[in-house]
């Protein structure tokens, strides 16, 4: 009897002791360089698993909505910044934060930084998003005047202190060899430390800088002048960092187990119960494969042991609720219908708020926000 | 006060009128050919909107999952068909629903006929799924020995009835003209009668034949000699049919109203709170742009209505929780922190699936099987 034994449909499988691992792994290196740890829980979404945080000492965290950081207020953590450009329409939420929390926000409009200072009667702490090349949001690094503007109406407002300036250097996930990731991760840092620099001789002081990937986090050796470390998908990792060379795949934490519906061995395929709504659209590349969206392995026998070797198949295809693997060089017996197979997510943050829950290795159900 | 002044977070808002209209039109013209219509409720996953379908004579439905089912059986529905190759680990469930309703199964390994078989007790349709071109999961349709294979063991078995050949086109999704649309149906419709030739020569009679994708439901004028007809995004349509010409703007249903969070004219790009988690990874072409995510216009004042004249821009990213709009003749003075734009998105049926609730157009909350 196995955990896999109670297993019918698509469920997403945590390993806490993987999970554990790379956490203090991250921990370990970001305290011994004397940074602030702040990591992400958009990545987990679970107040229990918030807990492993609060177990090694961890006070701190990130947040990606307005909801979410309710949700862990509400699980007794009193210090979040809620990394995303602040969504002035939920001020009664902010507001009520900001009375119960030492909350930290962020922002790139100057008309939100005015909207919020009005509404809030409490002291929070304002970020200014940089965009240092992920070319996602935040500020232009180039364009130092709208930057100095914000800067300079976060420093002019009643109750918004100005705190520092943010990136999320999301251009790494891009890169493939380590001297990439560690030189978008310099540049990142170099591009913030001259803003930071150029607001000092405008007389704002106290600037700090707070970076937030997990390859660099994971990758870079010496993080150098940066006061905060911010990232979340280390946790669990997911194909996508592993292809990047950032995790090794016995380090991924979470598996989508799914059931096999149907076996077609004239075309190498197998179609599982498991598609877009458990795994997300997210996909990687595989070998000479562009668009894949998951590995493939096999349940083993005592729980959750497996390596690169034993990845059998990708998940070539994926419709609304099944997908469709490619095992090349033929499917093993014990792939019938009614038999499982474990699916490594391409993006695991976006498996988790796909899937909503977790199953451990005991078989206990981990709740997340969202169930 | 409209719609519009009481959203503060991406809302999933569905225009009735327009779903009904779109529910009207196919409907007519399926029975006017003296077709079964069994529409796909993966699409709308709300017993809310199935009363719609009631209204107007539907009995028979598609669903894509066993849950899905047993939801719609909870709501009164008896006659349902799960459009998805069965999976044997839920056998319990099956087994349950088989006694309370009229239930049809698609078979597509023989492993598994058999398993249900032994298992249940009444008696249910059982149907094969070939694979005439898209590629995703069923028979290939070229591989007569398999298929009769199939048929041999469903007509043998004591509880399910060989009914017939159920085919899904959605390689019709892929192309642009209405008569590459025409060509992917006759093709599909021919090849399943070839393979009820061959059935029927080995003795196999009363095989029905039931097609199912959107592009075709709307644009082939004659439907040729099938028995069922089983589209579902047809309901609320999405820029990926718009793009494949299968419908109008206008007649999108759905729309997903995002708050405005940064303006950055320089770029002319705005960010707005509606990421992945609300929209799906789905994505769309437009023009010279590869990967859209969805089409952006603003609020109407009296509810909703707009043609193509009135997208002023695409998203070109999306990130968990966020997406950045490109407005390429620059960014209307509307556009504000705190102000709504309207997303159309890529693939509305994942998207329901993320946001798993709807608000019509009179504010009221309209539920899923999710919510």
């Amino acid at each position: 009897m196995t955990i896999f034994s109670s297993i019918q449909k698509p469920t997403l499988l945590l390993d806490e002791n993987k999970a554990r691992k790379n956490l203090a792994l991250i921990n370990e290196k970001i305290l011994s360089q004397g940074k602030q740890f702040r990591p992400h829980f958009k990545t987990h979404q679970s107040a229990e698993i918030g807990e492993w945080f609060q177990e090694i000492g961890i006070t701190k965290i990130t947040v990606s909505s307005i909801e979410m950081a309710i949700y862990f207020a509400d699980h007794g953590w009193d210090d979040i910044f809620i990394a995303f450009p602040v969504n002035i329409l939920q001020i009664e939420e902010i507001l009520e934060l900001s009375k119960r929390i030492k909350l930290s926000l962020l922002f790139e409009d100057i008309r939100a930084v005015r909207f919020i200072d009005k509404h809030i009667s409490c002291q929070i702490s304002g970020w200014i998003k940089i965009d240092t090349g992920a070319n996602r949001c935040g500020l232009k690094s180039d364009q130092f005047e709208i930057i100095a503007e914000l800067a300079n109406e976060l420093e002019k407002s009643k109750h918004i202190t100005l705190s520092g300036l943010i990136t999320h250097a999301g251009h790494s996930y891009r890169f493939k060899t380590i001297e990439e990731i560690h030189s978008v991760y310099d540049g990142s840092v170099k591009t913030l430390l001259g803003i930071q620099d150029q607001l000092n001789q405008l007389g704002y002081s106290k600037i700090e800088i707070s970076v937030g990937d997990t390859p660099s986090s994971r990758l870079v050796n010496d993080f150098g002048n940066v006061d905060e470390i911010r990232p979340g998908n280390f946790l669990f990792y997911d194909v996508q960092q592993y292809q990047a060379g950032v995790c090794k795949l016995e380090e991924i934490a979470v598996t989508v187990v799914c059931p096999v519906v149907a076996v077609h061995p004239e075309q190498n395929e197998v179609v599982i119960y498991g598609g877009a709504i458990h795994l997300s659209k997210d996909s990687h590349s595989w070998g000479e494969i562009q668009n894949a969206f998951g590995l493939v392995s096999l349940p083993a026998q005592n729980g959750w042991s497996w390596d690169d070797k034993k990845i059998i198949g990708y998940l070539r295809s994926l419709s609304q609720e099944h997908g469709v693997v490619v095992i090349p060089d033929g499917i093993p017996d014990e792939i019938i219908p009614g038999s499982l197979v474990c699916v490594f997510p391409a993006h695991s943050c976006l498996t988790v708020q796909a899937i909503g829950k977790y199953t451990n290795l005991d078989g206990e159900t981990i709740h997340t926000m969202l169930s």
